[in-house]
């Protein structure tokens, strides 16, 4: 399989199926205004590029399991699979 | 119950119920051009990305009363309860 | 009497009636093209989060006699009594 | 006189009369684009607030005459005297 | 042949041909609303201005093969061949 | 002659008449979308305010030609002659 | 010849003619969306203002043969020649 590295603060998500994302509890209303969707994180940038020329630490790890907001993301299929590539900022939360 | 854990400077709110708010004692004018809600802090992220790599502290802590612009909100569903993840910046204050 | 804490560089403040505006000898003239009003501080945030992480000291204090832009504050009303939650920012000068 | 104290960056002119505008020896001609006007700077504020939490020193003094854009500045009426409250960036130049 | 030198945290890349493309393993899907494009690093820059006024080091090096995004990117021949200069902000993902 | 100094990094220009505009070898071609005037630097303001408080060191000074574009600037009538008001920013460049 | 020193992070480039773009051997598909132009550069400012209050180093030198944007810069003639001045950041790849 090829292996993908996400530039920068970005990184690839594979979204979870209609039946994984109802096993984790959590519901997006369909009144919402944005609907976040749910995935586990399969690669990881290498941070932000900071003002000092540094990178910042992400708070994202391989294997987490996310709630992203989908805008803003983009879309590839890889193996047949399909992922997206989306920056640390459209994560808005860990789910334990 | 699933644990949720927001990214940067989002917090979890879980907005009051109507009666709840009746109790504090803040009404918000119906001529209000933009109506902030009421609600507790239920989770609260790690802060937000510092120029110098460094993350903010948060000025909310879990538990907190808090009134917020629902604006910029994201609603989700957890366990049949409405929760909201938004940013420490649309939170207008907290009520002791 | 519930408490009200503003959160980073916001303000509360206690609108005047229009008798203690009359009073303080400052008239805006129907002709302008943003109406500033006054009212009196009653509770100060902890200060704006700056780019090192730390807080900028607030000019204002509780008591502080002001004059302030409207526009962009939000309006509650507690025990009664309209309060407005705005940006230090929005206040265009001290009334001694 | 009810005294004021602009906040921030903000100071406190007394626009001419056409009278000592002309005294001036400045002539805006009627074609300008954006048309300055004159006047005397009677407060000033303590400076902008800097990313590192510190002021900026005002290049603005008490006293100064100088010539300053209308736009965005906010009118009020002292003591039946017009005033402006405006951002020292709005301050085009002294006039010795 | 001509040698190119892109300027600041510009990127010259060669794009595949749709055979490369499709021996990668990875597809864009139709419905993508932004189609990313492969290809391969032949010159890098010397990095982004920082506010310091040194340059951010680049995380692409030559021969890179990279995802990107078409948009933002400069068409130009060279020696009968396509390529593109594009920001390394455009690039999302290295490929291995 | 009243003296004028401009705030920040502003400078007051005399533009240049057209016969001293022909002397000077530089034509601005009819076909240009932003016809550039030429002119004489008369004052200089402090600099530019820095986010560490200081100000920059202004690249031009008190009789330099210079190439300016006029969008931007404030027009006004000193002593029966027209000058500009503008930020160093609008100086494209010194001709020597 | 009159010498003009652009100011900032400007520079000022001679564009090639028809014939001189031909040899070098680069060449922009007419249906690139945006068309950039070679050219020599003959004129380097002093480098963009930082926050610190220093200058960045320019990385163009006079005499660079350079691919530009032709898109911000502004014409002018100077002994019947057309030059450009524009800014380093609109100047895509030095040219070997």
């Amino acid at each position: 399989m090829a292996k993908i590295r996400p530039l920068g603060d970005r990184v690839v998500v594979r979204p979870d199926s209609k039946e994984e994302t109802t096993r984790s509890g959590i519901i997006i209303p369909d009144t919402a205004k944005e609907k976040p969707q749910q995935g586990a994180v399969i690669a990881v940038g290498n941070g932000r590029l900071l003002d000092n020329g540094g990178r910042s630490v992400m708070e994202l790890h391989e294997g987490d399991r996310v709630l992203f907001a989908k805008y803003g993301g983009t879309e590839i299929i890889l193996d047949d699979e399909i992922y997206l590539v989306l920056r640390e900022n459209d994560v808005l939360a860990i789910l334990d």
